[in-house]
């Protein structure tokens, strides 16, 4: 059963509330991140909580507790939760404001949720996608901002899409909460500017590079239209191809060649993490 | 006391929470509208229930009961205050979501509230406000994505300000939460695009028709600076003078004549309302 914690105390998850006056639930004041564990430990814990910090520091919010508190909080929910691995959410916002604009003591939220994997048949088939011409506001903080994929999403599921990718000024950014990656022949593409710095992400370029040239650049819409294969990263999805985007088919509707080259040693890495 | 209505129940304030799964404290997916009561009476109640509705539309969240029964529930609220007149926050969210993303059935949560009047020596001496190249993503819609605004808090005391004006591209849309106006000699000038459609904004324009020459129009961010005098209209502040944007000192740091006159028109017709 999963738990949550806030400002030291926890709770079943089922029963957990925040006051109304919480300036995340009030004003957007807030950010989160998200992780999981493979074999019972968080992945790449040192790297959320590294990005965890950075979204704190620049919303200007104060972290309550430390790195060292917060990992044995995580531990204690996932053994909690009598699960072998869980997914984790940390919500930090600018705490409870009487006169609702006043930041005094931030509020922490550590839960512990189930882990909603992609369908199968996404990995083996790919998935479609429809573009939209918008940029996320402060991309790098990870801000529970997420309004433009949920006023679209009757859009994406009218085009019978699974998500959105965001471009704007001819460049392209990322998908509603999930990085992009192109290949074209046997380079390996991944904008740089207007994106969130995703976890995934950096382990793919770092699992690439023996194997690929990698570019960390800018990515133009015609380069997207034109790549060989695609593909989309994130903590839940790993690495997800990506066959269609509007009404471009990607190497012939199938999972191309290189991205299942990938999707294999990542698998492999995560297999063996601990 | 103030009491807090949430999805057909009614509680102290106090003591009033929401589940941690409500996607607007998880994803920002959220409106509200702001408004207050004079004489007992909620104020032009028919021009705050259409923006209410508008944002919701534009948000995609069906606000689930009719405008009859809010306006039962917020007079019953304001009977339950003990006070003559108080404020009232509507706040609708795309309710609970056990994935974190898919709304289901929406939140409303009406509660009164303390009014928190602007300081009397602000309304005699003027505000000072600093500038912002930002502008407001979806600004039409009164969402409650105001983390600019939290963000930018410690620069606006840094710098001896009582609140932000953003800009872009060289054109005035807003204050953080409220409108501008600005007269040059005896012309009503406010900005009528990327701004929240503010109903004091509207009152403003009405009152003043019969007096001055009003412009909604774009202003850039030059004529701002070579106006006579500055204000801004919200519901809280009402008409407030801005003596100083920046550097630049407007009418002498003075509360300019037109603007007092305003002031003094806006204050007899909430004298009278009913």
């Amino acid at each position: 059963m999963h738990h949550t914690y806030i400002n030291g105390k926890i709770t079943e998850s089922q029963n957990a509330t925040i006051g109304i006056t919480d300036l995340g639930f009030l004003r957007g004041y807030g950010l989160f991140d998200y992780f999981r564990t493979y074999n019972g430990q968080p992945f790449r814990w040192d790297s959320y909580w590294n990005r965890f910090e950075t979204s704190a520091k620049k919303m200007g919010i104060p972290i309550p507790i430390s790195k060292e508190e917060t990992h044995q909080i995580v531990m204690q929910l996932l053994g909690m939760s009598g699960l072998q691995n869980t997914a984790f959410r940390l919500i930090l916002t600018g705490g409870f404001a009487a006169d609702s604009i006043t930041m005094t003591h931030p509020n922490l939220v550590i839960s512990s949720e189930d882990i909603h994997p992609v369908p199968a048949v996404q990995y083996s088939e790919g998935i479609k996608i429809i573009s939209h011409d918008f940029v996320r506001d402060l991309p790098e903080i990870k801000s529970t901002d997420y309004k433009h994929l949920m006023i679209l999403k009757p859009t994406i599921l009218a085009a019978g899409a699974s998500d959105v990718l965001f471009h704007k000024d001819n460049e392209i950014s990322e998908l509603s909460r999930s990085n992009l990656f192109v290949f074209k022949e046997n380079v390996l593409i991944t904008p740089n500017a207007a994106i969130l710095n995703g976890i995934t992400r950096q382990v793919v370029i770092e699992l690439a590079k023996p194997f690929f040239l990698v570019e960390e650049r800018p990515l133009k819409v015609d380069e997207l239209f034109q790549a060989d294969e695609v593909f989309t990263t994130s903590s839940t999805k790993r690495i997800l191809p990506i066959t269609q985007v509007d009404k471009t088919i990607f190497s012939e509707g199938k999972v191309g060649k290189n991205t299942k080259f990938l999707m294999q040693i990542f698998d492999k890495m995560i297999e063996n993490y601990h």
